[in-house]
């Protein structure tokens, strides 16, 4: 035993060591790891081996199949796992009962064709169904698992054995390897879909108004020499902003099972996260433009950049702040404090009015390039404010 | 007999009536059917059946698993499935011989104890692994299959069979399994991860330039309506390019798996589409923001809309042009054609120099918002023709 508890406390020290990368991954590692244990006691304890026998298995795959890292994935294929089991079982219970009916006038060779027709027809349509976008989207998994129990249950039933209690015995192992999910994934430690989402939402503000006070300290610095490693880092920051859809939605779909905890509750509007996230998408697109212009090889004299700097500064600084309170706002989960939109307000107006008379009195030539950009952020920002 | 030929020529019929919609969605279903039927006979066809047993479940279970959209994807699944099982196998046979060996000293209780730390230990390694992105991308499966399956043999030692026997049982069902999807999936009308990328990467720069002329016609239209139908279906397809990122690097993905076929050799630099695709992102982005410009309440009036539309269209039909001979190029796999770049043209050259001096005269006030961005499409463009 001795041996034993060695190997355990240098387990405990490397998982230490990782846990400073990585927290929650460790964490949800040694929940996975639990839940196996867990299900393998119906092999290992005597009295639940007697009453499951060989059907634990299905509940180990269930484990292994449906434990996610987040609740909400958890859940969904959880979920999908037992309506595609039941349903497949179901039918498949029905195929064979009626091909063991047609074997009375045909034959055993009758039977196997019947079963084949149905194998085939149900296959195939079943995965012509997997393949539209939007039932993929959230029930792929139960079809998969349809189409498995339904050949399994139909070809099993040629074997004369008893199916319908076979499936019985499958779908309650698989509920059980289910139930130990659900108790490990929930109970202790959960990751929360909704939270991730929410949390992503958030940083998505703090990014971009990273982003644009970079572009613009770049842009305005006095200096020719451009540091390259440190333009980098915000570079991928608002790059990461503008690839997030389909994160996105796939946590908005685990969301969605989630049941109520913290500080969601039930019918929680997930879609408007989606549209949110969008136009932070579109906004981080005309950032993406705006670090072009700096980097294209047309730029307009520095003297000039001078000069359009402070209202172009005071702009930027507006812009940020409110990116910034937005996420605060949305973070604290409370509605957006200032009474008038950014638009009414005084310093958005003189601010662009300076802007313009800057402009028109030094338009000259190449000048193009910058101010129509900062410009382009306004129809976005006035979406997300609305 | 006749009944089932009715029921056959309905479900023909019924096939071809969806099959106007998307033939390959169709044909792929076909194949899997016809891939269960024949895995199914390893269950119907008794002399096949005195040979595998039970075991042909796992025959099945793989089919259904592993058959995917693309050739790619297929053979990818299949072959983690397969090192996830072999690895896992051998390891749980360690494991399983290990506590037996345990058991000579310890007892019973000891050796479930044993097997029961190895399965915590191993699954919780593996889970961590499956986290780590690099490894998610490509091995993700695998390593399900691997706790799966070491899961499996560890417990199933615990139970006295002969493991090792029972391993190698299910390794080959589960390699028959994995020749008939092969065989079906990359024999029969196949569906290639390369082809499926090479033509998004081709379509996407036709969506592009679409968007780009329905851009500047918009923009320089002389009456204030605008058709709103019309606009949105361009908008969808320069979105798409946008969104583009996690689909192309899925499919790039498996195209690396697939075998020499057609036109791509093995080593195909699948990372230049990647690149490439990633510019046009960069690209899409601008579309959106130049689309944004167009939505703007900011608007010069049209009397200098129309003085500038003259350059700019020739600048956006010669960025147009370009990128669909880059389209089809690409598609026809040959060098591109012209000699000197875009930028070297005459054309562009005088085209940009009659743009500047058009703007140097008429600029004033509201002016910037709409040619800073014809502007920025150079850059990426650059980048784009290198």
């Amino acid at each position: 035993t001795r041996e034993r508890f060695f190997v355990l406390s240098h387990f405990i020290c490397l998982v230490k060591e990782i846990g400073i990368e990585d927290h929650r991954k460790v964490v949800h590692s040694i929940k996975v790891g639990i839940a196996l244990v867990l299900v393998s006691l119906l092999y290992l304890l005597q009295p639940l081996y007697d009453r499951v026998g060989e059907n634990a298995m299905w509940a180990i795959m269930t484990v292994v199949v449906v434990f996610e890292f987040t609740a909400g994935a958890t859940l969904s294929k959880g979920l999908n796992r037992g309506l595609g089991t039941i349903l497949g079982g179901g039918l498949g219970c029905l195929a064979a009962l009626l091909a063991q009916i047609l074997a009375q006038k045909a034959g055993g060779t009758g039977r196997a064709i019947a079963i084949s027709i149905s194998v085939f027809i149900f296959g195939a349509a079943a995965t012509y169904y997997r393949l539209i976008p939007s039932i993929k989207k959230k029930f792929d998994y139960g079809f998969l698992i349809f189409i498995l129990t339904f050949n399994l249950v139909a070809v099993s039933g040629f074997r004369g054995e008893n199916i319908i209690k076979l499936a019985g015995k499958r779908l309650s192992t698989i509920a059980m390897g289910f139930l130990i999910c659900v108790f490990t994934s929930l109970f202790a430690f959960p990751v929360w879909a909704s939270d991730e989402l929410h949390h992503s939402l958030v940083s998505k503000f703090d990014k971009l108004a990273l982003s644009i006070e970079e572009c613009l300290k770049e842009y305005f610095q006095e200096t020719e020499e451009k540091p390259e490693g440190q333009a980098n880092t915000h570079l991928n920051s608002y790059k990461s902003v503008l690839h997030s859809k389909a994160a996105d939605e796939a946590l908005a779909n685990f969301a969605r099972w989630e049941p109520w905890h913290g500080k969601f509750g039930f019918s929680y509007p997930w879609n408007k996260y989606l549209r949110i996230g969008e136009l932070l998408r579109e906004l981080a697109a005309s950032v993406l433009t705006l670090r072009e212009c700096l980097q294209s090889h047309q730029q307009s004299p520095l003297c000039l950049r001078l000069i359009a700097k402070e209202p172009c500064e005071e702009m930027g600084t507006l812009i940020c702040s409110t990116l910034r309170e937005l996420s605060d706002d949305i973070f604290k989960m409370r509605k957006f404090r200032r009474q008038e939109s950014i638009f009414q307000s005084d310093t958005l107006q003189t601010t662009g009015q300076e802007l313009h008379s800057v402009m028109r009195t030094f338009v000259r030539g190449t000048l193009a390039s910058k101010n129509g950009d900062v410009g382009d952020l306004y129809p976005i920002a006035t979406f997300v404010f609305m």
